[in-house]
């Protein structure tokens, strides 16, 4: 519970951009590159911190803006804080709530000042400021505090894109100066929508501020998957490079393999715990919509090359039984897989960079998604697949994931 | 997966008439008296199997309507028994179906041959016949297979209870013949509703069609609690010595203890995992409402003097958190306590059966329970409890309890 943030890069892949690193908080360790479930109202939906453990994740995600409206975060800190307060031991990123205010509250009006905004559960009007969700993430607790940004949808007009990276450099400064420290880390967030010119601009604003991280906000808020990685591919060489590199809220696999040769530390994405309670589940020859009657008779697992207890215990034909007959071990078991799936896919990326060979391990993932999609467009109804890897296959999806556990991109797209 | 079934009552206690036995099905063996988690759909709502298995169950209970109807018992039969397809290692009762077409089905005619009705979840018609209700427990695979029964609500009148004592016994006896033996057990159902001398003749003809158990049906059906003790205390001496008691679809805690010292072997109820559902959660003190404001703020587990991991890992104001914010975690981590709790009054109440204690446990049982309800009645509102003990206080619940995990109940009362 002591010591300072620190972050080591471990190795650098010779082939692309990749690198395994080693981050550790007051919290213990978490090698990266990484992915955090979403934890928005201080549980994972449907997981129990032990789950977290098990499956070995190591560093989950919150949010500023859905604990300090319910139960507040001032409970929180009686509490003990996050941590204690859901019983995790792992370390804790909490997100500040500049997502979240623009997307989630029934109406909000921005200036330079913060955002007041009515609260999306009772209507009550509050404000957000990047003090305010300072304050907010202190009282949690959390290892990895974000800076208050401003993030606006895509497409937005050249004059919203650069007033936002303006405001989110002014609200990251802001930040900077309420930030306790006391061996915690804060992340600044890089804006800028899908201009070059802004993205640059504010790479070298939020950087000059001098944070433990950045992260590459104002992603998968409204554009396509190829114009999100484009972003991505702009941005992510520009930060410090020794320095953590999240990428928020993009997250199918295929993203992160992706985003992974692009220098990418952490990930986080409501993808595998939102579509695991909407029967959706992962596999390595693509998703499989659990409620198709085909399942219906299927003894097999889920994914025959998956080793999680959902695959070494239950058919596919009693996961959609549990699906059809609304029980809340269906989303239980669908999020145990999905999770799983996730955290092993990065310990399978982790391994390839620690190998030095992480464009082989990409060029492999990229001919099995092709495969896949080849099978589906073979017989997609006939194999119950869909096929996460196929840019823009996701685009239903990608609208409604955004950062939070929340309802976020309904609004956006 | 062979081998007779078998009981043996291993010990008498002097004191009252508890005893303390021991059950050998196809799947292992169950320690008797053993409470049943009631697991309607093939699925102990919210829970997996390992967490059964944790909790120390042995003995779970299925239904044969439920299954037949979703997802019917010739698909489960295919993926190899309900057993596998649940992923349950332990022994299965399924409950025939004869209480849940009477008071779940949205129309049912009854006669002689058998009962015709309406789906609950699709409309479509339907007949339930001993037969039919013994084929499909057979399919399921169950290790103990019920007896096909006439189950009229109370109060009813005396020509009703007539007819459903003379129909239960003539649906035993089909019900028998149409049992297919191989090594697992079939229990007989005992009706005669609140009518000592119906009761008496049930019990007569049923015990004498030879069955591997009986069970006392017809009670929790309408009746005060105090109704329902009265119909086993007469009942329960009147049933063969050496052969395993059940009584069907009765269990707050107090009922569990009174009932064991009446002779009771066996017991199940929907109420710990639909009450955690509903944020009841029970102690050794009470039950305790999680939603109430006044545990928004408390640090203390829910039972102090509770070993379960949710007492161990989480506070009443997170489990309050989790409720209100309607979070999965919160049907799940409440059942886990409220099962523990069943699981746990079991075991003390066979340890105080070994030591030949079990007048002594019925005491200070009661006792606790009266200072609990004292107690309750000073403060109610202040303290957040409801007491589980005092007769009658659960009316509300009880006409919700019925044998299965259904709103049976609802419609009777």
């Amino acid at each position: 519970m002591s010591g300072r943030f620190a972050f080591q890069v471990l190795k650098r892949d010779p082939g692309t951009g990749a690198r395994r690193g080693r981050m550790t908080t007051q919290h213990g360790e978490v090698e990266t590159p990484a992915f955090m479930p979403v934890g928005t109202a201080g549980t994972v939906k449907a997981m129990t911190p032990q789950d977290l453990a098990t499956l070995g994740f190591e560093l989950i995600l919150g949010n500023a803006y859905h604990l300090a409206l319910r139960p507040g975060e001032d409970l929180v800190r009686r509490l003990g804080g996050l941590h204690r307060f859901m019983g995790w031991e792992g370390s804790i990123l909490t997100d500040s709530g500049g997502f979240q205010v623009l997307s989630l509250a029934d109406r909000c009006a921005i200036s330079d000042d913060g955002v007041a905004f009515r609260s999306h559960l009772d209507g009550s009007l509050l404000t957000m400021t990047p003090e305010r969700s300072l304050s907010i993430q202190d009282a949690l607790g959390s290892d990895i505090v974000m800076a208050f940004d401003d993030c606006p949808p895509l497409p937005s007009g050249l004059e919203r894109l650069l007033e936002a990276v303006r405001r989110t450099t002014l609200w990251a400064r802001r930040s900077r100066e309420a930030f306790p420290g006391n061996g915690r880390a804060q992340f600044g967030i890089i804006q800028g929508g899908d201009d070059r010119e802004l993205r640059e601009r504010s790479v070298e604003e939020i950087t000059a501020l001098g944070f433990e991280g950045y992260a590459i906000g104002g992603v998968s808020v409204g554009e396509s998957a190829e114009r999100s990685r484009s972003i991505v591919a702009l941005t992510a060489p520009r930060l410090p490079e020794d320095q953590p590199r999240y990428l928020m809220g993009m997250g199918t696999p295929s993203d992160l393999v992706e985003m992974v040769a692009l220098g990418c530390d952490l990930f986080d994405c409501v993808l595998p715990t939102r579509n695991a309670r909407n029967g959706t589940l992962f596999t390595t020859t693509g998703c499989l919509q659990i409620k198709r009657r085909e399942f219906a008779d299927d003894p097999r697992p889920v994914d025959e090359g998956c080793g999680c207890p959902v695959c070494r215990g239950f058919s596919r034909a009693y996961l959609r039984h549990l699906y059809a007959a609304g029980e809340i071990l269906s989303m239980r078991l669908n999020t145990l897989h999905n999770l799983h799936h996730y955290a092993d896919l990065m310990r399978r990326a982790r391994a390839a960079i620690e190998a030095g060979r992480y464009a082989e391990f990409l060029t492999n993932f990229r001919a099995r998604a092709a495969e896949a999609e080849a099978s589906a467009a073979d017989g997609d109804k006939a194999h119950g697949r869909d096929v996460p890897a196929r840019p823009g296959a996701h685009r239903g999806a990608r609208g409604t994931r955004g950062r939070s556990g929340s309802i976020a991109g309904e609004k956006i797209e």
